[in-house]
């Protein structure tokens, strides 16, 4: 699966992801307004003004970024109906030919993992028929539990052409409490990151593995060294924008070839449109979302220019 | 709300939580080909059969014990229909009067950390209506991102008197991997233990603290060492039964008051009826279950005299 994000990512030009993590704040009222018309105000209606959102962003984004990352959190909040517009999303994403790389950070031990790998990525077997639950491309999963959590999501991976990204250094602020503490002189998120590349090498894919992993964009130096630990590990880059993180802060986590990272960016493309940035889009959400596309294609291109 | 499940586990004597944890080959054939009979050979006969497998169970042990866990892994599986069953199988025990731990094992930062404890433990608001998604009692929590994905938790918890438990010590094989890892000579786990008791004092609920801690009966003398550094915490001990705990093995689990620990199963009890330990119960999933409730509560209580 790396490989096929790896050629998207070279057609297009932009190692680029979309988070789309849509929140009520972040949708214009007329259009909150028609969906709470339709389906109430209600969870439901909530659902229902997530996936027009989606829609008008994915439409005006499909072809010029690589890959989208709906984080599951914003959908599970509003229960049954946010999941079915997860779910909705993902399959609108692939239609549009969209990689789509389920943020769920999911991990839990041997069994209880693999039935998350199964739901996630994989296909769940009923009486001789075969069933996609939610079909992400990758995943996102959380190695606290070690190996045996990460294993189940890696042969699954291995069975359907699969990916996952495994959390190494998040870009929040206190992700530093548990992850950098010191370990024979070294910090925890080195020790993951070498995991990562073990794991890794069970499921190569070309010159990458389908084992990534998760490094903040706010944290450019860990990048570096990260970069060098893990050289066969795509490495997923949330934290740029609204985080804090700017271009010049990511070019640590790329090679030589301008591959191996993927920049992850959320509000600063789905809210572009209440940016006074993109005031000339007059509120629209699918236009100013493109726009800050291209902004941030040409922020990452300039910093690895001038490297 | 750690009083209220004090309260239950007082009263029905049992310091013991079901693990709601369904797999198509715990639920007998002919109720499996019943559920497929209604709903299909697809994800939502599979779905029906988790619905009403679960149903027997809690019929048969909501009297006799404080509390199930479901394990949102085995339901997500299977999709949107799957989560409607976990969705029913958490109103039916709140009916029933069980105490229902989530075992979602979710985090992440900030904000999105938000969306996962309001979805699982609070209220959603729209529109100025109130709804609530999942609404669980409990909810487990994954720690690698630090406070920032604890903390939004912990605010829901005291907003609506709703209670966590933090992984610390995971039962599984590989769980030393990193949590046992020595930072300044002591194991990555005795950190996140100070930090959960560090936690729990910001919600304490009597003489206990709605921020427990998960750690594995399948490692006895850590959970001494950590019964000792988390004194407010109660400990969610799975990894009895199938995984290889015996009663002597969580004796360090408690408190010299009987309290501080509740203890899980999942197999051995959900599917008593397949052991040939219960095979008087003639494939009764309920009896059986109940029966194994039984022998669990006597092992429990009779190691905690012998100690």
């Amino acid at each position: 699966m790396i490989s096929k994000l790896i050629d998207r990512i070279e057609s297009t030009g932009a190692p680029i992801v979309v988070g789309l993590d849509p929140k009520l704040g972040f949708i214009p009222d007329d259009l909150k307004k028609k969906c709470f018309a339709e389906k109430g105000e209600n969870l439901e209606g909530a659902a229902e003004a997530f996936w027009q959102f989606n829609k008008e962003i994915i439409d005006n984004i499909y072809d010029v970024v690589p890959a989208v990352k709906p984080q599951i959190a914003m959908y599970e909040e509003l229960g049954i109906p946010g999941l079915i517009t997860f779910k909705k999303t993902v399959e609108y994403c692939k239609e549009k030919g969209l990689i789509v790389i389920g943020d769920i950070k999911r991990g839990d031990i041997g069994s209880t993992s693999e039935s998350y790998a199964v739901g996630h990525l994989g296909s769940v077997t009923i009486e001789g028929n075969t069933f996609k639950s939610f079909d992400e491309d990758f995943a996102t999963v959380n190695p606290y539990l070690g190996s045996d959590g990460v294993k189940p999501f890696i042969n699954v991976c291995n069975k359907e052409d699969k990916g996952i990204f495994v959390l190494v250094k998040t870009s929040n602020p206190s992700s530093g409490e548990f992850q950098d503490r010191l370990i024979d002189g070294r910090p925890l998120y080195e020790l993951v990151g070498e995991q990562v590349e073990k794991w890794g090498l069970e499921s190569m894919d070309g010159s990458y593995s389908n084992v990534g992993a998760v490094v903040g964009a706010t944290y450019p130096e860990m990048g570096k060294i990260l970069r060098d630990i893990m050289p066969h590990a795509y490495i997923l880059v949330p934290g740029y924008g609204a985080q804090g993180g700017k271009g010049k802060d990511l070019v640590n986590f790329f090679n030589k070839d301008g591959l191996g990272a993927i920049v992850n960016s959320s509000r600063g493309i789905i809210a572009a449109w209440k940016s006074e940035e993109y005031v000339q889009y007059d509120g629209n959400v699918g236009a100013a979302a493109r726009a800050a596309v291209k902004v941030m294609k040409e922020d990452i291109e300039g910093a690895l220019l001038a490297r």
